[in-house]
């Protein structure tokens, strides 16, 4: 497995519109292949910031490369850029391999 | 759901060590409340180490701590400490809820 991980850091007071924001956004993800699992995640609350992390599961690297590809992925990327005031600096891109699942 | 990282930079070249410890240690996760799953992840290579990650995977936050109270616990963390050559600095660990699951 291949785990996308994104990791922003939101600005105190604007978690609710962050999360609105994901709650209404179409990922475009359904039926891409590959594409197992997405998941939006709220981590530890920093002085100036609340860490949100975004998950998603592919079957493989080579399949998540495809995606960032595809007309899909332009679709689900088409408002990125929108509401800059809600973070603090740009989001940290991290690409996983799975070595032992459990 | 609750999901608990740790980020580990390991030494480059010690990479199949690190990998190797894990493989053979007893994580005693098995029928713990709560627990639902465990991964070990290889993430991106920087000048001087490879990042590892290791999430585990709980129904809710309190079954996490409650497990971090347990004898399966300290058992599991009876080895930690050993084999410090391994890592640049300590492990990070971050706790995460849910937000969105897809």
């Amino acid at each position: 497995m291949f785990v996308a991980m994104n990791r922003f850091r939101i600005v105190q007071g604007r978690e609710a519109d962050f999360e609105r924001v994901w709650a209404e956004r179409d990922t475009h993800l359904d039926g891409v292949p590959g594409f197992l699992e997405f998941r939006l995640l709220r981590g530890p609350e920093a002085d100036d910031h609340t860490l949100y992390a975004s998950h998603s599961i592919w079957t493989d690297r080579d399949a998540f490369e495809a995606w960032t590809r595809s007309e899909a992925f332009r679709k689900a990327h088409a408002g990125a850029g929108e509401r800059r005031d809600l973070y603090l600096g740009h989001p940290e891109f991290e690409g996983f391999e799975t070595v032992l699942d459990r």
